[in-house]
Formats: structure tokens, sequence, C-alpha cells
């Protein structure tokens, strides 16, 4: 079931972006046109709601959260863009709708993505925190930025392409996804953990132990819908994986295995989040929501 | 003339980039290797240069520059692997070697560039800085942000594209450059300024000048190379810019007028520069040698 604080925070993130991209004056209207087109395209905003639960989950102000779990989307709005491109994963289609390059063309869709990048940084770094300490601050934008790059996302996007119509093993397909979705769900809790004063030191490993194993179920769980799900509750095409010989759990499991794969993924993440003292009902809602989702 | 603190500027900028390369373990081998490329492919490093000069001018500490020095280098870098691509001006030589998305591959080259931009970010906020208080340091990563997105770099690359085989008016052409190459050259005199402690407020405005004119002769010097010199000395194809039908300064005003442009502007920087209460040499020397320069 779908948790209610789900569509709260998908509005709130989106406000914020949307304010943002508002209040700039860009000079070049059709880089601005994809830009919002990109950003406010849909979604289910799901790292932005793991900044806001974790975050006051752990007594952060709400306002505080606002630029981390915005930064976090743009990053994976622009990591999107540019990975549909024709070089890339070559995707005409994302949530149902063209994707950017489609809608637009391939120079501005280069850009926007660049461009959104950009405005990630200068959300975290413009943001009026309340109280978030400027030393916190700082290090949010450095977990942001090794998340997104080379040491993180980047590289996970790089092993992927680098493996296409090539065998994958288990631990490299493990090592691809931990990077290139897991490096910025982690990052969520990270952030949502540096805005909030009063967190404490030991409670950051926990975070990272229930965000990893999250982050991996999240992605076992995607390959099994794009078998076992429709193109239309997909907003993509099924089966785009198999087609396109990408590996995938079920792939190289079995699709028995890989959903035990996946539960075993959620029910890691459930004792890393019973560990810590914290009311942790809207992280179980939401981890048990993306485990069940059917897109 | 070369002024010989250029050199010196370029070792220490290619050090710290160097280093921060070799200390990130990068997973992913091929986007490794080319982002050490395109980083370390030479270059005049210019906007190093200007944050190193500026700022010791203003009298911050040396290591202190080397961070925004690093990442404003960075960033000017990882828009030449972008806009080098086939969809953007598609050029194959860059400082008399291949293109990134030549030496390498078209994906790789777009995720360098993604990598590269993360990067520049990482190093501006992980630095051990000396005498710069974590709020400037949250100030200078915001002026980056913003100078390299859709309200800086990115939009004069956008409005370029939007141009090509277009007329182009002369205001819209400055306004261009302003932003491509301008918002980043502006940029280095804001991170010098933040990065020294005792700078003072009404010294920023008269930076700024300084480094909008100097930014705009730079490209109108640039524009009359890309006629006056070779293929040899440029690095790159001597005419690219007419046979690319990109609008410059010498095909707007003519050679005669366009090289008057770039004398006015030299003068108008250095109006602001003798204003400024500073020992002011180093950038003398430095804007002198950029309208002076064969390549």
């Amino acid at each position: 079931m779908k948790p209610a604080f789900l569509a709260q925070d998908q509005v709130r993130v989106e406000q914020m972006l949307q304010q943002t991209l508002q209040q700039q004056s860009v000079p070049a209207k059709a880089l601005h046109q994809a830009m919002q087109y990109s950003i406010l395209l849909g979604g289910k905003r799901i790292r932005p709601s793991l900044v806001y639960r974790c975050g006051l989950m752990l007594g952060a102000r709400l306002e505080d959260l606002d630029a981390p779990a915005a930064a976090l989307e743009a990053i994976h709005c622009y990591s999107l863009i540019h990975d549909d491109l024709p070089a890339m994963d070559n995707d005409a289609l994302r949530r149902g709708k063209p994707t950017c390059h489609i809608a637009f063309d391939e120079a501005t869709a280069i850009l926007a993505g660049d461009a959104i990048q950009s405005l990630a940084f200068d959300m975290l770094s413009s943001h009026p925190y309340q109280q978030v300490p400027a030393e916190r601050v700082i290090a949010m934008i450095q977990q942001l930025a090794k998340a997104s790059g080379a040491l993180g996302m980047c590289a996970g996007q790089a092993i992927d392409l680098a493996h296409t119509n090539q065998e994958f093993t288990l631990n490299t397909l493990e090592q691809m996804h931990r990077l290139k979705t897991g490096a910025l769900i982690q990052c969520a809790v990270e952030l949502a953990w540096l805005a909030s004063p009063a967190s404490k030191q030991e409670d950051l490993e926990l975070l990272r132990c229930f965000a990893a194993s999250l982050g991996l179920a999240f992605q076992v769980q995607d390959d099994i819908l794009d078998i076992e799900s429709d193109t239309e509750t997909l907003g993509k095409p099924q089966g785009s994986d198999s087609q396109a010989n990408k590996a995938t759990y079920p792939a190289l499991l079995g699709i028995a295995k890989a959903k035990q794969k996946a539960e075993q993924l959620y029910q890691d993440a459930m004792v890393a989040l019973t560990q810590l003292p914290y009311p942790g009902e809207d992280l179980q809602a939401l981890a048990q929501y993306l485990i069940a989702r059917k897109n």
C-alpha cells in the first residue's frame, strides 16, 4: 500500500523544485524549458521521501530537509536525462512521455542535464537552513558530490554500459547497482542525518546499512517488474531490459530466487532499522511499499 | 610575453588535479582514464591563474586557493568535453589531440564530463582550508554552481547553439560570451575574494568589472586568432568558427574594429584594476598576455 506521506513528500519536493526553477530567470529559453520538463516529469520521488522521513525520524526541521531532498532528486533527474541519450541507453520513453532529447534535442538534453547538476549544488548551498551549522552544510555538499560522481552514480552507469551485451557476474551486477542507484539512496540518509542537529554518530552506520539493503532491494524489484509488469503500468516498454541484453537478477538467478533475494534484502533493511532508537514506522512503510510496488 | 607565474600556476593546479584524481579509486576504469585524459590534456589554465593571482593580491593563503583554482578548471574542462560532443560542436581535435569522445567513446565522454562536474564540488567542499570560514566555503560553492549552470555557462552554450547558422546581433553575441566564458572568469575573482579573509566588500565590484572586461576581451581575441593564427599554433583547425557559421566579432565588426574592441576592453579592465588598493602587477601581466597571445 502506498503510504500517505509519499504523496505529501512528492508535493513538497516538487514545490521546492518548481519555485527554484521559476525564480531563475534563465537567459536561454529552450534550456529552461527542458530543465522544467525533465524535473517536473513526475516519478515516485523516493529519494526525497527518504530524506524527509529519515530526517523527521532523527528530529530535523522539515524546512531544513527541503534542500537536500530537492538536490538529491535533481541529481537523479539529470542522470536520467543523460542515461536516456542515444549514446547511452537510447530511450525514447520515460514515465510514459518522450525523453528530454526527443521532446527537445540532444544538445539541449545534454545541457539541461549539466545545468540540473549545477542546480543541485546551488540549492544545497543557497538554502536558508534554520538548524544546520555551516560545517554540516559543507559535509552535505561533499556527500552529494561523492555519491554523484566517479566514486558513485557515474561509475555505476559506466560499469553498466561497459557490460551491455557482455557477461555480468552476480558480484559485478551488485557492484553496479550499489553505485548506480545505491549511492544516491545511501546519500539520502546521510544528508538527512547531517540535517538533524541531534543525530548521533552511532546511528549513521545503521542508517547506511538500512539504505544499502533498501537500495539493492529496490533494484532487484525493478528487474522483476521489468518481466512481470506491463508497459502501461511501468510507463516504459515492458521487457526493455532483456531486449537491451541487460543483465538482471531474474536473468542470473531465475525469477523465484530473485524474489527471495528482494525479500532477504528487505529483511536486512528492517533489521538495521529496528536497531535504531527512533520510531521507524515511516521508513518501514516506505520500504514495504518499494518492495510491493507494481511500477 | 608570457608571465613566469603562469607556468608556476599551471604546475600547481595540475598537481592538485592529478593528486585528487589519483587518490580516487574509481571503480570504472575507462571513466577514470577519460577523466584523467581530459583534465590533464593541457590548456593555458587561465582561470586557475586568475584565482591564484587575484587571491594572493588580496592576501589569501596560497594553499587555500588550490581548491577554488582546481574546481574552476574542472568545470571548464567538463564543459569542453561536452561542447566537443557530436550533438554539440562535433569537434574531433582539442589542443592538438583527439577530443574525449574520439579518444574514448561518446557515452564515456558524457559520463566523464558529468563526473568532473561532481569532482569540482567535491574538491571545493573537501579541501582543508586554513583561513576560509565555513560560511565563505558555502558561498564559494554557491558562486561556482550559479556560474556553471542555467544562469551562467550552460546558458551561454545554449544561446550559442541556438544561433548556429542564424543571425547574431552584437548584443546577443556579447550576452552569449558573457555567459559562456565570462561567468567562469568572473567566478574566478569571486572565489579568490571569498578565499581572502581580509577582502573588503567594496573591492568586489571592481574585481567583477575587471573580470567582465577581461573575459570579453579574451573572447574577442579568440575570434581574431581564429582568423589570423594557424592550425598548428591554435591546436585546433584555423578558421573553424567561420566554417561552422559561428558568429564572431570580426564577422560582425570587421577585423580592425574587432581589434579596437579587444583593446578597449583591456583598457576597461586596467581602469578597474588600478582603482583597487592592491599591487595589481600580476593581474595586469596576465591581462596583457591574454590580449597579446597567439594561441
